[in-house]
């Protein structure tokens, strides 16, 4: 992999392009770079002056007197080519295209210069970041290559003095909104490791720079905004990568709306994807999606501050000194996915001691302005952390007045270094800087923004959640597929239908209707007689997905006569219905008992790897498109999990279908989609009947797509 | 009604309890209250001191040498009653009670002195608010009866100079909260007419202070903080009231979930409603939902610039120099239900002259930085405003540079002016002050948090609908009971079964299935003769609700034998499940045709009148309580409306299901209930099978709920 090393922590940069004329970004970029003490050289490239800014300039990089390793172009993307050669020539390591131009315009010669561009990176090995950038700034480095206004005032405050623990990255796409995150951040106490803009993606995207900072450990908190991912197979190893070191990724994804989706094509040339899949994947990964940057800034200081402490469950103690305020807190922790229970009585004991006859300590405690005065946020928090009710606990405050909290810093300083349970502030007011200062010095995050305090909670304790899962995870039981089903999926991509994909599924292990594939009405009555009860007809053939509409079903046949004349039957009908259809025969079955109509499926076409479907079938029902999707491979647990998740989940009941043997075929389909993932496009179990408790599930229909293979 | 005059717009107040210790509550009121250049006279009353800051104190009211309109209590809850006879003794019109330790308190003297308060009002007359409030500010006169430290500093600001057009007034049942929407909106340039917490509403209530301003014309936005609805029947006449003047409410509605139900009835001894009940009724009467304090006011700053103007629908335009940004908005117009569709022909073409070849005009329209300095908003506002496609504009900015925005103030001021679609702005850097108030100047509301915006507009586009609707709504269609109807609801309270509950429908005009109540074998023989194909046979009793469960029923008979054998079955199975029931007889129907299960109901126990209750029947389904729930009487598009609202309305076909039918019995249905509110507490239509087009709807069974008449 290209070294990133030299594009974030260059120890000299030039600026290719560069202008004394600070009401131009060629003379901005240069005014940025020079306030803010970056320790490295800085070299103006320029045919027109001979000092910039009160650096040396030369015409071209060949002429700069000593190594650069970070080039940073702001000259017209007609030229970017030639410069990043001369680059290469001159033995720079990197190069951050700002420049404009390329594959985001519809028409014009964009998209070939951004080939070109790609192609002079893979020839030269430089690390090459855009085009179309709004530049990046390494915070530790002083290193700031960007016009961004946002860097553009305020020398003294890049790394704010007193911070919240964590060290945090951000990774954009888009300029505007990677400077927006770092301008609201700074403000509310985060510390800033880098800034990284990557506009176009050419060759470096934003997982790369991910993975370079996991691996040179440079950040804790992650944020991106991302309005694609450009290489979906690398998603999964950085994601899961973060996710064992326990470095928190938080993204804001656009493209959930066709406007969005419309967007983001246009401006940076990207193919949004399905944003179900990429929020399958987020889930997987322990991925926190942020829905505005305010949203996306709190939900940082909660993991700046807890993210190596997330709550062990999802009840949250809430302390207040306004009544309404702690009951709207409570409304908007319920919405976020949190509980907010009864205290226990031993808990309550304790606080009622301290609480006016109108307090009460049931939970949100309601606690008046007295017993704050009286006992201090962090006395109080003790007391309810003590509780083995509560996982969490939430303070409503009203900071506009910083004295009661200066008077107990050291205080809330202890309380945040030594308790399990996360802690966190919401004030009702607008905060005094001193009181912000006090929180942000103790560690603990302040919000001003209440749905943001439950929503960062929430994403805390999720994240938590899924993380445990991960760490205990044991090996992937990814199934080793037979040569005979190798051989079935081989060759050119095609449609297999029912009696093929059966065959498929019986050779990998799965329970398959029992059935033989007949041509003639008196095969079918052989096979008929074989099987116990009535048994279906259907027809067979790749032409034909829709069965029954096309004719090619009959049901319930008891008797050799009734076999027979369906037969007959169904091949006059699929013959009027699909005239040219390649008929490869009529299959007989046994008949499944009846049961609920699920849809059991693999979606593999993203490139983010096999995604399991399950929802539920049925006429009317299928409609409504119910249904989860969850990464393959997975566990029976983590089917379950996604089987609750559906929205009419109550109609699956454990004392009315078989829910264990559900899970386990979804588990099996899982494993068998993880292994066949080379093979395999799509794989549609359609219905799956879930039968009564012990009585296990029917494979009713089934069928299978593949990719084409070399 | 009480005269709230005195209460809201006093010419003389006095203390009751006043101090000169600034370091308590008694002090601090006097000094706020002095503080904000009340015209009126100010009469601290104090056993302790002649004069308290600089006003002369008198030991009791009685004293005070000049007629008093408003006494402001703040001394220990005991002491209140007597205090309160002494005023209206003395001739005070209204009391403000601050004192705490009434219904709040769940043990102790505090109800039955909250009682005692009550009555006090009701025997003199008084206007009296609270107990338990944080007091209230008139701010056009500069009356600031309270403590609250939003209005204990910056004196000059309580109305901002430059502010958005509309005037607002907050009532809060919680002082925090309403004090805090203050605080939060003049800093965006809000102009309040009024705060009034409310505390307890021991006599006075929310709705009452809404009401007063109203007829009045004292503010044109509103903004509650409710716990509950005291008087609920109050609470149609005074929205209804709001929504035709065209005076929007905005709620913050705590209650939704069980903590915050607990802590609202702890704290303020209210008893929070259905959550359900109190949304129906906020759709209906155009109330708009706030669910965080920046939220509610940046839904005020919208109505206070657009309340009037509301877009004709839910398109919108966005603008944006970020591409980015413009795409992650339009996300968070999708989720607040907005539409951004591409835009018409002749509008691109006339936008695109103005494009570099990397901008782009089809929604959001991406116009880089350079377009804006050229073109600058208001004139890109305008000829995006020109396109049929859309209803309102949002502009993306960055507006922590103000220039290019003042450079346009006069331009912008008379976009805002003239516009007949809502301008609004997002900025994704924090803007600078110059830049917020050249926007506010101009009357354009900018917001800084991208789902508020969305949210805002969302919010302004449903009252716009919801009032057009209202201010074209025919007379409303009620019923006349039948006198043969009154007779058989009248008397206690009692569940009438089916086939007492058919006749009363069957008399009010319904169409019901026939049938005969058959007390003999022969009798349901002689009744299924009479019948057109297979019966159903029904157990009557109203101790047996659940008829099937008990054994009570048996379908499809189509023989006299199957009807004679299955009438005794019935019989001898409901001997033995319920063998002390009230059996009525056995009710004796034509079997309906197959549909669509559909469950109907009323339920009016709330007192905010009958709602209508719609969702769909049958096992499994049922489980998953997709319902909804609109207040009565609707017409038959409201009916319409609703079902499309059900999670699975998509089951709901017009090709397979009779759905004017089934609009015209909710129609009707709604139209019955709100006739017989006064008899009826329930109706259960359940179920209701919905057949094919053209073939109407059965209702399969019923039951009505009477509530006891005196």
């Amino acid at each position: 992999m290209t070294d990133l090393a030299p594009l974030l922590s260059p120890r000299s940069v030039a600026v290719i392009g560069a202008s004394p004329d600070q009401g131009i970004l060629r003379g901005r970029i240069m005014r940025v770079l020079c306030r803010h003490g970056f320790s490295g050289s800085i070299w103006p490239v320029s045919r027109s002056h001979d000092t910039i800014m009160g650096h040396a300039a030369y015409p071209t990089i060949g002429d700069v007197p000593e190594p650069v390793e970070l080039a940073v172009l702001i000259i017209p993307a007609a030229h970017v080519p030639a410069a990043l050669r001369d680059c290469a020539g001159a033995g720079v390591k990197a190069a951050l295209i700002l420049a404009s131009g390329f594959a985001e315009e519809p028409a014009g010669p964009g998209q070939d210069l951004q080939a070109e561009i790609r192609s002079i990176a893979a020839e030269t090995g430089m690390a090459v970041a855009g085009p179309n950038s709004e530049g990046l700034a390494n915070l530790g480095t002083g290193l700031c290559a960007t016009f961004s206004p946002a860097l553009d005032s305020d020398p003294g405050c890049l790394i704010p003095e007193v911070g919240l623990p964590g060290r945090i990255a951000v990774i954009a796409q888009s300029g505007g909104m990677g400077f927006a995150f770092f301008d609201r951040g700074r403000r509310k106490g985060l510390r800033f490791s880098h800034i990284v803009t990557t506009g176009n993606e050419a060759c470096i995207e934003s997982l790369d720079v991910v993975e370079h900072l996991l691996d040179r450990d440079e950040a804790d908190v992650f944020l991106l905004f991302m309005e694609d991912v450009k290489t979906p197979a690398m998603f999964a190893r950085v994601t899961d990568k973060a996710l064992l070191l326990g470095k928190p990724l938080i993204v804001a994804k656009i493209g959930r709306s066709d406007a969005a989706a419309r967007a983001a094509a246009s401006h940076t040339a990207s193919l949004a994807g399905s944003h179900e899949i990429y929020q399958a994947m987020f889930r997987r990964y322990g991925v926190v999606e942020g829905r505005d940057t305010e949203e996306v800034v709190d939900i940082a200081a909660a993991f700046a501050s807890f993210g190596s402490r997330p709550p062990a469950g999802r009840r949250v103690g809430i302390f207040t000194g306004s009544g309404g305020g702690g009951g709207w807190l409570a409304d908007a922790c319920a919405d976020a996915g949190l509980d907010v229970p009864l205290l226990d009585p031993e808990t309550r004991a304790t606080i009622d001691v301290h609480l006016p006859p109108y307090g009460t300590s049931q939970n949100p405690v309601d606690g008046t302005a007295g017993v704050i005065r009286q006992l201090g946020y962090a006395r109080i928090t003790r007391m309810m952390a003590a509780s083995p009710a509560i996982d969490a606990i939430l303070l409503v405050t009203s900071a506009v007045n910083p004295h009661s909290l200066q008077a107990e810093a050291d205080a809330l300083s202890s309380l945040a270094a030594t308790t399990a349970k996360p802690v966190m502030f919401w004030s009702y007011t607008l905060p005094h800087p001193d009181a912000t200062e006090t929180l942000v010095r103790a560690g603990l995050p302040l919000f001003t923004n209440m749905r943001n305090a439950a929503a960062a909670l929430s994403a805390l304790e999720r994240y938590g959640r899924q993380r445990r899962r991960r760490l205990d995870a044991p090996a992937a039981d990814i199934a080793v597929l037979p040569a005979s089903v190798v051989r079935r999926l081989s060759g050119p991509a095609r449609t297999l239908p029912e009696v093929e994909a059966l065959s498929v599924l019986d050779l990998s292990g799965f329970t398959v209707p029992t059935g033989g594939l007949a041509a003639s009405a008196e095969e079918a009555v052989e096979y008929a007689a074989a099987l116990d009860g009535p048994v279906a007809l259907k027809i067979q053939s790749p032409d034909i997905p829709h069965k029954s509409a096309a004719g090619g079903v009959a049901l319930g046949l008891a008797s050799p006569e009734d076999v027979r004349r369906n037969f007959r039957l169904i091949l006059e009908r699929v013959a009027h219905t699909h005239p040219r259809a390649d008929i490869r025969g009529v299959l007989v079955q046994s008949m499944a008992q009846s049961g609920l109509e699920m849809i059991i499926g693999i979606e593999n076409r993203s490139g983010f790897g096999p995604m399991v479907l399950a929802g539920f079938g049925g006429t009317g029902v299928e409609a409504e498109r119910d249904a989860v999707l969850v990464p393959a491979p997975l566990d029976r647990d983590e089917a379950g999990d996604a089987l609750r998740r559906l929205r009419g989940a109550v109609r699956i009941d454990p004392d009315r279908h078989d829910i264990p043997a559900l899970c386990e075929l979804i588990r099996q389909l899982s494993c068998f989609a993880s292994a066949a993932a080379p093979y395999v496009a799509e794989i549609d179990l359609n219905p799956v009947l879930v039968h009564a408790p012990g009585s296990g599930v029917s494979i009713a229909d089934a069928l299978i797509v593949t990719h084409a293979q070399q």
